[in-house]
């Protein structure tokens, strides 16, 4: 698979270690074969584990099971343990079963309680996990564990993905300097209301558990929440965050951490975005001028999942019509004659109609452009909301009519 | 642009006049050449209208005016008169002006107060619609009506249309005989939640105007409402009935006539989808089980609108958990445990998995067919909907990425 045309420039980035998390990764042939396919990370007793997950209905057997274990207690250490090739799930009574085979291999090799270890598959749906090759492994993979290896780890859980996807940060607190990292996969399958993806975010700071909770839940609203590829929401999409406070450093309700926290999410969603299936375009949605913020949001996730705005975003056509057209179908409230639209600096459309100055050569121009700016305000009120997704191209349509997911 | 695959067979059905309607259609240049594309309907005086229209909030003019008009006096006649190539959507206080002197000239031609003559138009948003094009050839097509005219206006309303589509259905009532013929025109930003594209319906029937819009709004529910291209709503869908009574024999309150209009609808809305764009299948998905019929529908668009359901269609890929996902995310109840999916009458999964007497092969061979039947049962309660959508192809993506719509 060529890589996404709007991978980020320099690869993969350079992340340092983080204090109190090891990992390792392997090559199990769960099914890929030639490349490594399951990753471990373990992080020190005391370290707080919060998550965020899909809310479907059909949700996979380790999302159900990593719910349940998020408020076990932390004096034990944490282990996460993914694998990649198959997304156990709609497996029936056998899903549970391999999470808590693999649970019990990753507890026993590890000296942990079954409830610190939280699993994660990403994958074909609906195939029976073969879980034993992934327990055949684990005492190679606990040998391998290192503060080094957070780069191995984020390429062993692509599927589709073009590439691997880190981001990271230090910042100084009161206390001293923390750094946050972290590590995504996903590029299809990918639409808000969720969790959206497979996400692990390691950070040195110490935290309390239900206030690293609310932070990432605050968050994800305006990160991961706001990304779209295809409207698609997986059964298995989580992200996780483990504060190991080996720094020492207390983050518990800094708003400086969660500054930082939200860099590191933005950059990852962002990532999955530029990583979406055949995209050729990053384009950012602005909403402003709403009724109120769910309205915002309601007609930015509106337009970018509209197959005729993403259509029309591949062709390079400054197409405002169909932007009108999304903003008119979502149900949220709007004035068709005090919207405006800007394609980037350029304002397209104001009082019910084309602005006098447009001139359609230079949207046209603009629309070459690899990263897009689409401004729309509505004229009413104060509801904000940016989303980000991709356009929609043969790409997607080639990845899609033949991947098994 | 090449015929759909799934047009019907036969082409366009022989439609016999129907009392009480006189049709004309002509070429007028509105943005098209060589082609006709301005289209003129009469009704005698006493004729009953009713309409359901989009509920988009960035709705066009003519769908604004129409909805004003609707109750008004029938002792006069009527008319309809339809452009395409241009909506006349997103066009300012431009907009209703273009409607107004439209209007005018078709009552001033024939002799109708302005609240009963009916426009629409379709085709490109937001530029400004040359009405004077339209209004010059009225005089010419007043001389050219003719109760044998159908096909060609049919024909006159199409934009990216592959077929022109008509259905008529003569049902004998208590009274005697009536018939209902009716025309539509779609085949993308087809999208529940409105009335879905422009659709014309006459019959020879006489019916008070109110039972008539409860019967076409009722129906509607089912037919139009219950199709789906690319999850994208027009700002100019229209449906209209017009009942001329002319047969002498009263439909009002009757449920064989309702049953009749019923089929002449879900027939159209049917066509529709078989000319959506790129469409190179045709599928009916059924959900029963459902908790209600609201959550049996909302999980039945879920799955329609689904991206990588319809690209797993359109590649020929019985991925079923493509549509576990879609269930999921639809945000209806669904115990995943329950659910039971049948690709036509092959049973797929239940129990919360794949059946045991499921056969990948005999799947794949079951979806090379042009129509497929997708069944799912929630397992739940008693709801139930089925709705219609096509797969999404690299022809979806060639007409949008390039027709300015």
């Amino acid at each position: 698979m060529k890589q996404s045309p709007l991978a980020p420039i320099g690869g993969f980035p350079d992340i340092p270690p983080i204090d109190g998390v090891r990992f390792a990764s392997i090559a199990a042939g769960v099914r890929y074969q030639g490349r490594e396919d399951v990753m471990l990370a373990t992080c020190i007793p005391g370290t707080s584990i919060a998550g965020v997950f899909t809310k479907s209905a059909t949700r996979a057997a380790p999302v159900l099971d990593c719910q349940a274990k998020l408020g076990s207690d932390s004096t034990a250490g944490a282990a996460i343990l993914v694998n990649s090739g198959n997304a156990n799930a709609f497996t029936g009574h056998f899903g549970q079963k391999s999470v808590d085979e693999i649970s019990t291999a990753v507890g026993d090799c590890l000296g942990l309680p079954l409830d610190r270890v939280f699993t994660a598959s990403t994958g074909v749906i609906g195939e029976p996990l073969p879980h034993e090759r992934i327990t055949f492994v684990i005492g190679q993979l606990a040998n391998d564990l290192s503060p080094d290896n957070i780069h191995a780890v984020a390429e062993a859980i692509r599927t589709t993905d073009t590439f691997a996807k880190g981001c990271w940060r230090q910042v100084n607190l009161a206390g001293g300097a923390i750094r946050i990292a972290g590590i995504a996969k996903g590029s299809g399958m990918i639409a808000p209301d969720m969790a959206t993806m497979l996400v692990y975010i390691f950070t040195d700071a110490k935290c309390d558990q239900q206030n690293l909770q609310t932070m990432l839940s605050r968050q994800n609203e305006t990160t991961f929440n706001a990304i779209t590829v295809d409207s698609d929401t997986s059964t298995s999409d989580s992200v996780m965050i483990a504060a190991t406070g080996a720094s020492g450093v207390d983050a518990t309700n800094d708003p400086e951490f969660e500054a930082a926290l939200a860099e590191v999410m933005r950059d990852l969603a962002h990532q999955v975005v530029r990583d979406g299936e055949g995209a050729t375009k990053f384009v950012e949605i602005r909403v402003t001028g709403a009724t109120d913020d769910a309205d915002a949001k309601c007609i930015a996730m509106a337009t970018a999942n509209s197959p005729l705005v993403k259509t029309a975003i591949a062709g390079e056509d400054p197409n405002w019509g169909r932007i009108i057209m999304a903003i008119g179908k979502s149900g949220a409230h709007a004035d068709r004659d005090k919207i405006s639209i800007h394609f980037g600096e350029i304002l397209v459309a104001e009082n019910g109609w084309v602005s006098p100055d447009y001139v359609e050569d230079d949207a046209a121009e603009y629309m070459k452009n690899a990263e897009l700016v689409i401004s729309i305000d509505l004229g009413l009120g104060t509801g904000a909301a940016t989303v980000w997704t991709c356009d929609l191209t043969h790409g997607y349509i080639e990845i899609n009519a033949d991947y098994r997911s």
